[in-house]
């Protein structure tokens, strides 16, 4: 039995509230229980210069939290004057998942920013960014695509993220709140497609280790979360869900 | 006629969501029309080196925006590295403003931390922060005064902000939206008690200068939005608001 | 009677010496009582990148103080690696104050760039700086109009910078020095153009508040020590001065 | 058959030559085909703040690349001023991975300082850099057991890294160099203990995705890499490594 | 023949304004030709950690350019938000070079502070700043002689400084102007005592080199242009110039 | 008798392993005594912009250590953001110094790039740098000479670095170690090409003073010194140091 009654494979209660914002070409609110995050996508008409003249697009993912999101104030990272290793390893985990199922030769030299902001959390802030920036950017392609004429949206499949981690009494569980994150033996990030294939895998065992096996149950368990968030996605996008094909099979590209 | 539509001496909408997250002591989503800013009140239990053995406490602001408030994107100043001198005069004014209404005497040894996150601009959001923050801070001594038995709420006034400015053809106008800022010949920004007096009055010139006639048209419009902005902090308060005491006389301390 | 035996009216003792450095186009050494202040104007042939091909000028400012420009000595902001908020608040009142009387469209697509260093200090530092930088900006302007042909110098009018205070003793006074302004409660600077407009109003009650009363009464103390300062100005400025025209009225542009 | 003619399960030439430097208390230099990297490991009589007074110890690690470990120059982090997310990614890896098979409780208030500066690069320095860091910290351990006469080697594992990654042709592939990680579709980070569990498990997708059964050919590939390597190490510590048990279970703590 | 007229062996005209700011224990403005410094002591009741407890005293120097000291605007190092390897090694020398000359045992805990800005740059400024440092030095340490009754001036020689080099048409000449410093092919600074013993000797050949006999005609230049800067010193020090010993033989400690 | 049984004159022991890093165009690991620097030159093919359009090269140095390359672990200069005095001072040293002996005229624009990384420290890692760092440019303009058909290799004259210094009871020793350095009244190092003619002297009293007849017996010390250190670079370059001419008189340009 979990601190918040829920059984061990059921997520939290997620909403995701499209348009949120005014100005970005997207943006959710995302909410994964106590978790929530605004995340928007926006466009900007050119390329890092690494990329120039390929004629291929790019996403770029940016991750922060508000002081107060957390139990106790966090300084600012603005004050601070540098980014955490936290920060910076969150973000470009959002960037890699998300430019896995965006076709970049397909948006042209334009670049997707994405921000995702904390505004309250309560475990999942990486995991609920990924969920939430995939609606963002699907929205805001789906405006590109619109604008500029495009075939097709430019989206490859669904793309979504939980966690699922392992308690000493609890066993395995899915999509972990603060409480139970501070706990957990084992902690593992999942961000799936659409196809049920794996984008990223991030185990790590906290002054602890697992086995094959273990690793199996979670991923067993991870799965069927991947699929209801999918679901609770496709439900925010209403039509522009039904632009994105998930058949895709392996090693899409 | 404004571009809005709005009277000349009218404010924009403005709603006070209190209680808006979940760990801060006080927090509130201000929206003064399209421009929408979280303020949190988080209570410290210490102060600043250069205050410590004073038994007295001390209230510092920060202020930020997401990148996407505004309709072209901008860069963190945690990626950049540094804070901009708009952010740093913005937060210095809001710590100020709020620092002269507050009994710091009475709050002990003690920080209040404001922060004021813009999620969406569209003009005035060091106003909207002040006139939300007030609330916030207000929400947060209050859970203070009643955890550590305080005599009374530590406030000493009403504080609200609000801006005017003068426009080429429209003249002298009331809480200016981001299109007439943009254009305004003056433009200023004032702090006022519940009292009527002032707390803070910084008038500019943009590229232009004003005469002593055309200040004192500009403080007769902002004191009636003022007032408007304090019932709406008042209806916002409920019952704190009545354990603020506005009948002060001038400088207070 | 005031710490150093002025009325309550009265500027402290005020000297611009001209053309102080060798290399700069225009620098002045002002001092005002013991605030002393070098305020240089560099042109520098191109403007900031957001202004190109506009073919407008601009005027930025920096603004910093010696170590010993105090009582203690301050770490350097260069050593510190970042430019503290009050240095920060003050350069863009500098340059917003002079950017004011100055024809950017006259003077082409160039910089002109405002140093205030202020070597010793006792109060009263920025709108020193304002007053000194008025002068130093009028000479450099005036050799690039004779290098460059301009028709007319591209100066609008005067301007100068002053404090005004309110003591809980002495009331209402003119030009505060340090120790003055260490009790003040109210504080004011004013920056007016030869015109009597104001360009900037900068009220603030430190821990107190004002009244509209005592704000006026604070504007017609400044106003007659403002036209003092600019008659030190013209004098320091000889024959240049007379090329300044200040009978222009509200809202030049 | 893969660039450097290796079998696809098959690891490159790995020496580790302890001792390496003469000042810290466990170095080694490990080679993994061309990829150097210096490992040492430093003990500090102190733990950071946050865990002062648990009688507890600590591992942090660092990690960086000389400029020309690399086939272009790379600028040096210092010279940028931060260190980048790349790099902030890697050195939480290593600490994260030591910290799991160190006993901390046995180690007393002291920190392990590990550096992994990586001399020359060709593919898997942050597997090379886990793998030589262990050895460096059991040099280091032992040291200070034998110093601080404690009962036992506080280390509870042995501890290897290695790669598995997909490349389009030659499909699933152990211990990936720079010609074969810059092209593959996939990279997988396994980090194991000598019981065969995971520490870290960090599989992504790159602009490609990947399959449960694919997951699951990898993991074989490495748990027989990560056999040899151990080995290895076993035979660089000599004595030391016959303090080390490994029949440890499933989530050692 | 130089470009300013003076023979080989001739220094520029100096002068040392003494007491030159209000505020610090030390201050001197000293002229060397057009160069301008102004060099302040100033005295903190406390040493830096590494040397607390040990009952001996320390000086740390900073240095720094106006923007506009030199013919083209530099940028302030508090605006790049770092400080100049140039900037670096002269004040690491300057303090080097006043240690030499002080009984840090005789001072107690202090610190003492030397700031040297320089107004006006036209060569030499580093050698200025030494010359005219020493001075403010000596002031600051006279003054805490009377007030803490040390039983003497706890300096233990003189020292001045200054500049050698060679043009290529010039041949070996003394205290090198800006546009001689530009051309020269060797450049020496020296900093000697009273005692006529070098405390530093930096000679540079400027993609250049130079032999012996060009080093002892330097050296024989340098020397008598050293005796004529500590006269200058003696005459400004006054009174206090009679408590410095400079019979000291070598390696005063 | 010195504390490693060496005699006042003589070096330690000195070795240069040339081509020790796969990737660099030019590469030496040198040792004196127990100080290792592996020192690489890389060659880009392009300047910094202040020299674009001259059709000259540049040569640059950069200088690191590695945290335990030292007794004590030194925080890295990446992770304090910022590179300190000490570290800029030897890199300028290092740069100046291989600039007086490369023809930047016949290298065309291109910048060697030449790090110097201190794998253990035991003293005179400045000069050991310069040292091998020559040996290191020479190989990588050895290539561009054959790869760029260059009519010869453009090196002027070899060039070596030593420290000498004086010890309370050794007196004149050359060569110090880290023991040595440590306790030194007198330290200099000088920079000296294949004709015996000084390109850097840099000779400091530690809180000392040195009299010029203990100059010249320590320039005496120290030429015996280099000259054994050519040797040893001439051995370490084979064939390429015979296209070095060093017969080279005074004031090479």
């Amino acid at each position: 039995m979990r601190v918040d009654g829920r059984s061990s494979n059921q997520l939290r209660n997620v909403k995701i509230e499209t348009d949120y914002l005014l100005h970005p070409e997207g943006s959710v609110l995302i909410s994964v229980g106590d978790t929530k995050v605004i995340c928007t996508a926006s466009i900007e008409e050119r390329v890092p210069p690494f990329m120039r003249g390929e004629g291929k697009g790019w996403i770029t993912a940016e991750y922060s939290m508000l002081p107060r999101a957390t139990g106790t104030r966090n300084i600012r990272e603005s004050s601070k004057g540098k980014v955490s290793g936290r920060t910076m390893e969150i973000q470009r985990l959002i960037g890699r998942a998300l430019r896995s199922v965006v076709n970049l030769d397909a948006i042209g030299e334009r670049t997707v920013w994405v921000d995702c902001d904390v505004i309250q959390a309560d475990g999942g802030t990486r995991t609920a960014s990924i969920t939430g920036a995939f609606v963002a950017v699907a929205i805001a392609l789906n405006k590109l695509k619109v604008e500029k004429n495009l075939p097709e949206l430019p989206i490859l499949d669904f793309l979504a993220a939980t966690s699922v981690g392992i308690l000493e009494n609890e066993g395995v569980i899915l999509d972990l709140n603060y409480a139970e994150d501070s706990t957990a033996m084992v902690d593992m990030n999942i961000v799936m497609t659409g196809a049920g294939e794996f984008v990223e895998l991030q185990g790590t065992g906290e002054e602890a280790t697992f086995t094959v096996s273990q690793l199996q149950e979670m991923l067993a368990v991870s799965d069927e979360g991947l699929k209801k968030l999918m679901d609770i996605q496709r439900a925010a996008l209403g039509e522009i869900a039904t632009f994105i094909k998930s058949e895709a099979g392996s090693n899409i590209q």
